[in-house]
């Protein structure tokens, strides 16, 4: 919707038969079906047939379609290829580097390089904490993937990754002015990401394990903050079960139930996401979960082969329920999905508890839609921005890593996690109702309420290497 | 000399008695010293002392150094620590990520990210030759050091290298707009360097080795040459000696001399940047040169346990002399030295055969300082800017890259580095004199002829994948 307002750009490159009055025809029917012919570039021309890139524009994804559709029926043309706005903002990627201080003049030279940089180099090697002043480390965050479990698209290799870890590196700069690079590994194997993590490890403040697939991902991150002494996080885990956990912190309060008394059920909760999220609902004191997979509801009287299921069996399920999705929702407070699209019909919410909370945030299409549910719900939330109550990771990564770096936090502990999770939904606090659970995704205070609040766990919990603001920090540090 | 117009700013923490008149008496000091203080900030007092960080401009380095002395003297005062405006300037490192395209609005954020990402990564996963377009991987290099041949400074690990690939992406972006990213590996292991590289490549259009010790770098680059398909150059290797033979070709010009009758010496010859000067020279026609190492001229009268050093005794030295630096020097129509401070004298230059050409390459004191030198010599260069005729590597590596990225070269050929060279020596072209055979470092014609010759070269060599200018291009690319 909010494209109309600024229109799309399409490019498409139609050939044509090459006779008087071929291209005439070409611009009615663009003209007709509602597009607006801003250039044209002939590529190619033969005797018989015109090549021509021509640019249109459109107020909707609709007309786009329309003019396509008009162009393809004219006798003759063909389109050979066609482009739109979308890959026009992807050209050349996403994100740059830009030089700090200025690079002018000779003196400025000797300054940032050859001889003046030598110096500095010195007072690291002596003492490497230093890198934290002198060097790029304390704002610098690792985007890594190996590209297996991008978006909904599964596995499409480290390049198809490659334009979402620059979006997401530019999500790190535009809500928590962190520099982020991506890192988008050539390797599937646990060992060799874990190495290769490592080894590149000493430029980076932290690292941010992105759309890598379940169980592959828990291995790799546990090992990561075995073996590094910066902040590591799967994003996917546990900023998901930050922003869940805020949305249900609020969700609860509407309906006046404690998170001690409620029973919830996670659909997908053996993925990764799920996992991270019981985990951290437990944390938060929610009295019974039931994560529910493909098998159904996991539970003691089965034995699984993956080192998580076993852990789910044994954590959570407090009655050891068995059955099918449908069979656990019975009575249950909430429901809350991280799978896959209409796996939930609205008769399945009728059976649920007082006052039904569901969060059904498959992406795009949800486990079930909002009109759908409206009826037996007292609070929904999906992953979408088109509804009300957006469950959206951007709430909760960007001040978690802020909130890590500012106080050099050697590790991410779970008090973190569930300080950045009451942040957020603090943010929303008194003024909370049934379509108000969750900030927007562009609120300022998110941020730097979170960071706050993430330092503040960090130092409690023992994991910061400093206390203090990094301004006046940086006057002392400078000094060697 | 330069910095004295700008001024250099100190911040001294110092530490006097806590007694009325203690910091008018510092005040004074610093003031007759010739500094003038602009800031004063309290950082401690107790009863019997003050500590205060001291913000204070002088005009130049030796003005500093009166400052300090002059507060040291003071009864009672003591320096805890100072800082300076270089180590000012590298306060938090010195790049930074900038998104391309802005992220302002819930439009922006659904075209970058979720959901309009997925088309795009989808259509690299069908085509990842499309990640050239869609990607920033067309303009990007990493520069991968392992810390262990830092500027002078040696085995300095990866984090006090971090300073210096800091400075060197700042060069890349200043002086061919390449977004370059550091590297800085915690390992000094031939193959983890080269698996960790492998393993992170997909993302860059080129490597640059920095800083990477001798005989590695050779065995690093050797093998990331054949197991990539995108280019990948040690530059104090060959960025040195693409520098050299430019400025080589325009000092034969002055004392019009052939290459082919040249009889070269190079002092550090058997050191990476020596050994790849070799090789170019050679290349480009260059008749006899001579490595010279620690133990003397390599020779085929001995044997040698070093791959390149066997390779150096079998192809050079044509008359295979043998004998100290000094011997070989005698007759010698030029000296190239990579090696170290003072290690020639006026009268080692004596003896050298008509019009001696000597390039003193050693930084930052020189082999011979050109004072020294200058009654015996008919053309000399340095390392240094506060000389004629700096050899700088600035001059290549920034074209080289711009080059071979905008061409998507799969590697960097003999060809393209001495196609460089002859761009480099041909900005000077006819107007070149004993004291001007090199363009300075902020001759913007540089970079364009570098990289033209360069991208030309590649199309000869059949390593281009593009002969096509970008604009042209990315039109037609975004076609999909």
């Amino acid at each position: 919707m909010s494209s109309a307002a600024i229109g799309i750009t399409l490019i498409i490159r139609v050939e044509t038969p090459n006779h008087p009055g071929a291209f005439g025809e070409l611009a009615s029917a663009v003209g007709d079906a509602g597009g607006v012919i801003g250039a044209v570039d002939v590529r190619s021309v033969t005797k018989t047939s015109a090549t021509r890139d021509v640019t249109i524009t459109v107020p909707s994804e609709q007309i786009s379609s329309a003019v396509r559709t008009a162009i393809e029926r004219l006798r003759g043309a063909k389109i050979v290829s066609a482009s739109d706005s979308t890959f026009l903002a992807h050209l050349g990627g996403k994100i740059q580097i830009e030089p700090k201080v200025p690079v002018k003049t000779r003196a400025d030279l000797s300054m940032v390089y050859t001889p003046g940089v030598a110096r500095v180099s010195m007072a690291i090697a002596a003492d490497p904490s230093k890198a934290f002043q002198l060097t790029i480390k304390r704002n610098t965050v690792a985007v890594v993937t190996d590209g297996t479990a991008v978006l909904g698209l599964g596995d499409i290799g480290p390049l198809g990754a490659a334009p979402v870890m620059e979006g997401k590196c530019m999500l790190f700069k535009k809500f928590a002015d962190i520099d982020a690079w991506p890192i988008c590994l050539d390797t599937k194997d646990v060992d060799e990401i874990v190495e290769t993590v490592v080894r590149i490890a000493p430029i980076f403040g932290g690292v941010n394990l992105e759309d890598i697939a379940a169980p592959r991902c828990f291995e790799v991150e546990r090992q990561l903050i075995e073996a590094l002494d910066i902040p590591v996080m799967h994003d996917d885990q546990h900023g998901t079960a930050v922003v869940t956990l805020a949305a249900l912190i609020n969700a609860a309060a509407v309906v006046r139930k404690d998170l001690a008394d409620m029973r919830i059920v996670v659909a997908g909760g053996t993925g990764a996401a799920g996992t991270a999220t019981i985990k951290l609902l437990q944390l938060a004191g929610v009295g019974d979960i039931i994560a529910s997979g493909r098998g159904g509801a996991i539970n003691r009287s089965e034995r699984y082969d993956r080192t998580h299921l076993t852990w789910l069996a044994q954590n959570t399920n407090r009655e050891n329920r068995r059955g099918s999705l449908r069979d656990v929702l019975k009575g249950a407070d909430a429901f809350i999905g991280v799978s896959g699209p209409g796996i939930l019909e609205a008769a399945d919410l009728q059976g649920m508890g007082r006052d039904p909370i569901v969060f059904a945030m498959a992406n795009p299409t949800p486990e079930i839609m909002p009109e759908v549910a409206a009826p037996y719900v007292a609070v929904m939330a999906t992953g979408r921005s088109d509804y009300p109550n957006q469950v959206n990771n951007v709430l909760s990564f960007p001040g978690i890593f802020r909130g890590a770096l500012d106080c050099r936090a050697r590790r991410i502990t779970d008090n973190m996690k569930l300080a950045a999770a009451r942040a957020i939904a603090g943010i929303v606090g008194e003024e909370r109702s049934a379509e108000y659970i969750i900030p927007s995704v562009f609120d300022t205070r998110v941020m730097e309420a979170v960071s706050r609040a993430v330092t503040h766990a960090a130092v409690e919990d023992g994991v910061a290497r400093r206390a203090i603001v990094v301004a006046e920090e940086d006057h002392a540090a400078a000094l060697v």
